[in-house]
């Protein structure tokens, strides 16, 4: 079993004590893929970048995500000036509602569909919460603000939903450009290519803290003019009805197939909560512009012809509750699979869904002749870059001081070999760990001997940081092999055994095959009262020991199980 | 939560009477990728061709892996006159030791090595029980065989592994052609590339069985000799020791490997039990041939200069306990990783273990400058096709009927369409599920409304098919939410309680922090017995319910879980 601990190489963070320096903290998001927040610290001033959540791995039972650890705020509330949130997704803003409650509700910065995404999550969370948000919205990218002392300014960047955008912090001590997540799109569709050569001009020394999980992709991305192509070419010559799975997430690939089915006029039906939502934010803040007619509800899709009906629906990665499982289960109110339907799903694997997700290809070609995914065609375009794209940046923005982040460490180190081989030098790259603390002075870097506390902050339900390793490795032993109850009732005078001992099992056997195995396990039970000691020393602790270890024992030998045994005895 | 038990389309199998035609039945293999196995079924006379297992899917909570279900067999175990091995992988031969001992032991058929890995693995499910088994080997792919009315021949396939080998299945209603796993290599290293054209001049109607795994796969293959020569350099220069990672079922690799470093006057030390016994096995049978000294103990590695030494092992897949985790983590007796090593981890991923092959690699690279695996260099050549192979393939045998097999369903449908694309008629491609019964009759295809019942048989521990669903479904709620047992001694006579109710939890809450919930939890059970209703109807199963429905329901408001409740009600 694991345990989840950071590897403890640096002291913990202990009140470390302001100092007149840049200070960078990433709290998440350099370890492992998601729970994506940066600590900025300069004199009596912070600024948070990004606040968001992580999907657990599959040995953390039962766990909903996991979110950034803000120990090293702890105290420092109030000098939080300012949460800036590079763009929607939920690894960049999931955390916000509990993040911001406990640090005061600072003032959080972001793009409109951003902050109203954030809105958004934040009443999901606490109906009516989001009155107490104190936003300051980024009208534009050429808006400059004032966070304390740090001055603050923003540039576009790509990615897979609208009001992405980039970050620089400019201290005395240096530049921080900070991108987000990005991609390097060479062929956008309906606007500009982003280009980044500006940034180089910033005041030196520029720190570049570049997004990286496309150091190790050296395929050419799909271009959003081959996706758009041919999701076009799809929806236009599909004999019937096309029924879309993708996330809610995806909004900027949503807004166009709305936009481009009203062109030709299609109705389309959205279904799943989030993505009516994130949809409907989009519309009212004018990200998304069509005809009242085009969208229609759900139940309403037998009022047309089906070469004339498109279904957006959720549940691309095979969640077992989602629209497109419901669909394919035949579990949904409205729609049935026809033979005439064609299915598309637009959108990338979340890294340990692979297998649920060959389970929907599985049953969705079970139930359709018609399915289209990425291994078939080219529908689906990464929000990511690639590692020529980190190249084609890094010598645009030619930073000083170059931070691979919002990656897995794996990638963080490829990132750091790809940027040597361009010639970057290596003294001027810095691969941090979460909880890491690196101070600029005055454009000198180094590299703290303490770290911020970064453990991981599990949400289960309602409880924030409740599931302790205690309680995650109590799951883990009930999942592997289920448990055992076994209940005695003792004479307090006498230390017998009052009437049978009762056996109650949940995920170890099968009761009605193992009537035999609980027969003896009574038996075995009684003979720990037979025994001299018992009598002598009748203690409670004794008789569950034994309980405890050679039923265990009986237990594995008979099956090669190890359930959790619990003996309850009780003195009458 | 998922129900496992396969699409009731057909009528289940009950007492099929034998005909006088040719039966194709596969019982494993056709939905999900492992447990392949296929009955043959002509008149009096059975053959069964692999006895594999599957790997659990991550809700199969505890469960080591999954048999073919023989239901179809019972009664018929007479019948069966001998089980073709097609090569020695798990998938294949896995549940031998389970499966020939229920079948009451038919001899087996295979390669020298595939039946000498067969033995091991019935070792080591009962020592000495390899005594038992009935072998016929197959000494040269030119062998013929009778079994009952069947004529059986066999022809070589490329594979990752030595002794893989095609079977034919020659009866009067048809010929089967069955691979089992196999791959198209080109540019094969110390052989001759394998060509299938001569299977195209046996008795129509040909059948064949195609392992389908490749049917997306439109990338080029990697080929043996591009990734041994990658091989090749990276051992040959390394400036210190090398550490390979792989699958011990990579045989074919691994002799390779160990012929290269002789030649180089390199030593090779194996760690790893189930690797160190398939080599052993391999040279035993002359299929690995290296001097005595080129082998040395890992205990030993110490003894050589670290250019001159190559650690092979086990724990590509990121295992917990696997050589490669432990070296990692510090925990091997005799290996640390050292700034000059060079790990290799040389093998594909399984599906499933992406997350946690991604925690080992970021393990990996905090340890080492110096990884290197398949995303970074060709250093992995896969032991399956890809869709162009399976066209050159189709081409090259002309058969009469096509049955994609060991594979997804989805792999499977790819595989029809690819088919019907190179002109292959619709018709005469038959993608069946588990337990499907397609008959011939003079040529004639039928797929009969019977079914055998193929549900899962789960291997836990000792276990054969003793963990049911609701033993699945106790683990998944158990690892979701944990459990609180709830014990209260209630007087016999009166109904009322007895002192405190006991409590106690786990998996559910850190007992710690959850004081207060835990004492609530006490006094709600109290009131349960203020109740008037409970002192008149002074019932213990009313008191259980109540504990359940108003605790869970408690429970849930306060913390958004649902634990697995127990209530034991002791009269006293």
């Amino acid at each position: 079993m694991k345990k989840y601990k950071n590897p403890k190489k640096f002291k913990s963070f202990q009140g470390l004590k302001p100092a007149d320096s840049l200070r960078i903290i990433p709290v998440g998001g350099q370890e492992e893929v998601g729970r994506n927040m940066t600590i900025f610290e300069y004199k009596d001033d912070i600024v948070v970048v990004d606040m968001g959540v992580q999907f657990p791995e599959e040995d953390m039972l039962g766990i909903d995500y996991i979110i950034p650890n803000i120990s090293y705020l702890k105290g420092k509330e109030a000098k939080v000036r300012g949460v800036i949130f590079t763009h929607g997704h939920l690894d960049h803003i999931g955390a916000a509602p509990i993040l911001l409650e406990k640090l005061g509700n600072p003032s959080i910065i972001g793009r409109p569909l951003t902050l109203a995404l954030i809105k958004n999550r934040q009443e999901d969370y606490k109906k009516g919460s989001s009155q107490r948000l104190k936003t300051i919205t980024v009208k534009s990218v050429n808006d400059r603000l004032r966070l304390g002392n740090f001055s603050v300014g923003f540039f576009p960047v790509d990615h897979s939903i609208m009001d992405a955008m980039g970050v620089i912090l400019n201290t005395p001590h240096g530049t921080v450009i900070h991108p987000g997540d990005w991609t390097y799109e060479k062929d956008p569709v309906g606007r500009q290519s982003v280009e980044y050569s500006k940034l180089a001009r910033l005041p030196k020394p520029t720190i570049l803290m570049l997004e990286s999980l496309g150091a190790t992709h050296t395929h050419n991305r799909v271009t959003e003019k081959t996706m758009y192509g041919n999701l076009e070419k799809l929806i236009r010559e599909a004999p019937g009805r096309i029924i879309i799975g993708t996330f809610s997430s995806q909004v900027a690939r949503i807004k166009y197939v709305l936009e481009f089915c009203e062109k030709i006029g299609k109705r389309v039906a959205l279904d799943g909560f989030s993505m009516k939502m994130n949809v409907e934010t989009a519309k009212r803040l004018g990200y998304i512009k069509i005809k009242k007619e085009t969208l229609i509800p759900i139940e309403r899709i037998r009022d047309y012809p089906d070469r004339k009906i498109v279904i957006i629906c959720t549940g691309a990665q095979g969640e077992s509750n989602a629209v497109l499982s419901r669909i394919i289960n035949r579990n949904h109110r409205f729609v049935r699979i026809q033979k005439t339907d064609t299915i598309v799903f637009s959108s990338s694997i979340i890294p340990g869904n692979e297998r649920t997700i060959q389970r929907l290809k599985d049953n969705l070609y079970r139930v359709s002749d018609n399915v289209i995914h990425s291994d078939i065609m080219d529908i689906h375009s990464s929000g990511h870059s690639t590692a020529e794209d980190m190249k084609t940046v890094l010598k645009q923005i030619r930073p000083t001081y170059f931070l691979p982040v919002y990656a897995n460490h794996y990638f963080h180190k490829e990132a750091e070999k790809l940027a040597v081989r361009e010639g970057f030098p290596r003294e001027k790259i810095f691969v941090l760990d979460n909880g890491a603390i690196l101070e600029f002075t005055h454009g000198q870097p180094k590299l703290l001997n303490q770290k911020a506390v970064t453990d991981y902050v599990f949400v289960d339900g309602l409880g924030v940081g409740d599931v302790s390793n205690v309680v995650l490795r109590d799951r883990q032993m009930l999942a592997a092999d289920g448990m055992v109850v076994v209940i005695v009732n003792v004479d307090r005078h006498t230390g017998n055994i009052i009437g049978e001992p009762d056996i109650i099992t949940r995920g170890f056997v099968h009761i009605k095959t193992s009537k035999a195995l609980i027969e003896e396990t009574r038996k075995r039970v009684k003979t720990f009262f037979k025994d001299k000691k018992s009598h002598t020393e009748a203690n409670d602790a004794y008789i569950g020991n034994k309980i405890r270890d050679e039923l265990g024992q009986y237990f594995f030998n008979k099956t090669n199980r190890r359930p959790m045994i619990l003996p309850v005895v009780i003195d009458v």
